[in-house]
């Protein structure tokens, strides 16, 4: 089955928005089975988008429309492309009930031309549910060709996409795809597909695939079964093996993130939590209160970036700081300790580095762990710029962390 | 003119990275007086890039290739546009020594198989160098169409782009223009569109647009000129106008951040700051830590996520949590004049709010800001998801903050 994505929208063909949308459907369709050969981007123009559009129905078997969905006379997706498979739209007063309900739950009211968003085939049509906006989605289905229609706001797309669209897929392709994600800190991706060439060669049945993100890669072991057992029966084998290769670097199986997994390990131990930045700067607090639920045990966080604030705060001592340095094995130590103490918490992280842009040692980092067993320090070398140094920064603390909570009781 | 972008590569169609190109050439095209009006993305398969590349050539004058120029046998741009334009691709000798020295400056050996990326055609073709990879990009015309080629990394394409395409097409297309992007705060899309109305109707030389950021309203107004001169005659008169009717919602004419507003404002006036943070949770300090040399004026950020916290470390009044609960008025002044009072600065911005996603009252945020002449408190009702409100909420509290700065002296 050949796919294509076609985001329509003269934002996003003029780069006054990026393409996140391209992104997130496409690397969800070789697991679903399906090919992906090409995607589009076009704008508000009903010329250039009816070509677009035919082009796409003639050379694939499924087009992905994001945008053009909205009330306005620049949004043409549904029109266009319901004329491109010769199907009529017409008024869906039950669709258009529930746009009002939509409407009064955000407390407006719709505009007369809102009711170009209850517009829709009377045939050939599946309408798909949008609980975040006003704009609900559409598949259209006939002679073997389907066109799905989905609201350009990622944070709309995005659910329509997991919830409706993707078993569509699935089902129509007839491919039954079980997939684990990996994610490993603490390893470089040459050297995971170094050290799994033999998996990566052998394996037809799951297949591997490794991906990178900011300081960490993502490795895909993907198996094609009939049922879920039977998946699960491909897949565990081979992630067993990677662990036992690669031990704790292995922080998730289920592409859980780094800070997700602190964040569930927390909670199960009913253990509380401050933190005390420099480098950092208030992402590493950010990175926790960013889940909602984390003020069940995060407590506290200090950005003390000037010295002042370090002793003031923190209790770091005039003369740590004096032999050496605010950048040092010792004032994270200090730090991290007097934020436990301060705080009340049974554990306490540390931040405390070069972030740059300017000095001689832009990358030098410390990063501190305090618990009821005392400090843990670790020295990091990080390159990269400002915001990419803070950000591995915040991952290696996150990380501290994480081993901690994995071996305490 | 009519340009097209064609972005090359299995892993971009594939969504494994995300296409940062396309929208980095595609902003900057309309400026230079070049009509974007198709993006395409294709793998490394050679006969769908052919296609590509011919429909491409067929329906723009210019078409802007990204990726494919590395020494694999899976980079095929530059063979498959070459052909496409009948052009044959020889050795260049001297483009090879370059490319050797190149990899001596990186330690290393070339392969044989870089040879490919000193193959270029005899004529009809400006090579572009890359100084920052191995492979070199080519601008290729002939019979009035242009081919430009460059490297997928975006590190290599941007200053390729900036530094030889963008002196060639706005060359090439005769044009010079000129913008200003104007920053608004505290009005929204459809205001600024209706109160400027006449403006956006009547205007052809220069032109306006708006463009939407979480909750802020980009205005760019774009001149067609001869000389910078008479470019900012053309563009001075209605950034007048606009300033004129609405007053200082504007806060920057040049694209200018807010917190980059108050960053600068910071320091031209070498005043200190602070931030007490509940709800936004370290997003706020982190806005500044983002710069570099945010260390002249940021002393010290407290997220205090716990009451408990808020008392021990705010000197917030357990009468005030009691009376009003955290997020009020009054624990948002006392949070801000606490922080400003312990970290000695003249200035420190608080907020405290719900930021959800469960409970009652999601959206109600308090900011606050305390300097030498008391605390202002402003109240919000937000809405949108958990990072939403919370981004929102850092933006109205450096709008609190740049608006202090502004009046005072």
């Amino acid at each position: 089955m050949i796919a294509e994505i076609v985001c329509v929208g003269t934002e996003l063909l003029m780069g006054q928005i990026l393409n996140t949308n391209a992104q997130f459907m496409a690397e969800k369709l070789a697991p679903l089975g399906v090919d992906l050969y090409r995607q589009q981007v076009v704008g508000d123009n009903p010329r250039r988008l009816t070509e677009a559009v035919l082009t796409a129905l003639e050379r694939s078997d499924v087009v992905l429309f994001s945008g053009g969905l909205g009330p306005t006379e620049d949004d043409l997706t549904k029109e266009t492309v319901a004329a491109a498979m010769g199907l009529e739209l017409v008024f869906h007063p039950a669709e258009w009930e529930r746009i009002e309900e939509r409407f009064r739950g955000f407390g407006r009211k719709p505009a007369p031309n809102n009711k170009k968003q209850a517009m829709f085939p009377a045939a050939h049509c599946t309408i798909l549910p949008n609980p975040r906006g006003t704009a609900p989605g559409c598949l259209l289905e006939k002679d073997g060709k389907a066109a799905v229609l989905m609201p350009g706001p990622p944070r709309e797309l995005r659910p329509m996409f997991t919830d409706y669209v993707m078993p569509y897929l699935e089902k129509r392709s007839g491919h039954r795809l079980y997939t684990h994600m990996l994610r490993i800190f603490g390893k470089g991706e040459s050297d995971v597909e170094f050290e799994l060439k033999d998996l990566f060669d052998s394996q037809s049945n799951p297949t591997l695939a490794t991906y990178c993100e900011t300081g960490e890669v993502k490795l895909r072991i993907t198996a094609q079964a009939g049922t879920d057992a039977e998946g699960e029966a491909l897949l565990s084998p081979v992630i067993r093996e990677v662990e036992r290769r690669f031990g704790d670097v292995v922080y998730s199986e289920n592409d859980e993130e780094l800070a997700a997994v602190c964040h569930r390990l927390l909670l199960e131990k009913g253990a509380t939590l401050s933190c005390a930045e420099s480098c950092t700067g208030g992402l590493l607090s950010s990175a926790f209160v960013d889940m909602g639920g984390s003020s069940a045990y995060f407590v506290e966080g200090d950005v003390t970036y000037a010295n002042e604030a370090k002793m003031a705060s923190l209790g770091v001592k005039a003369e740590t700081l004096d032999a050496f340095t605010a950048v040092s094995r010792e004032c994270a130590e200090e730090m991290a300790a007097g934020m436990r103490r301060k705080a009340g918490t049974d554990y306490a992280l540390a931040t405390t580095g070069y972030a740059g842009p300017d000095g001689d040692e832009v990358g030098l980092v410390f990063v501190a762990l305090a618990s009821a067993e005392g400090v843990a320090v670790k020295e990091l070398h990080l390159t990269g710029d400002r915001n990419r140094i803070r950000r591995l920064a915040v991952l290696h603390a996150l990380d501290l962390l994480r081993r901690k909570l994995c071996t305490s009781r």
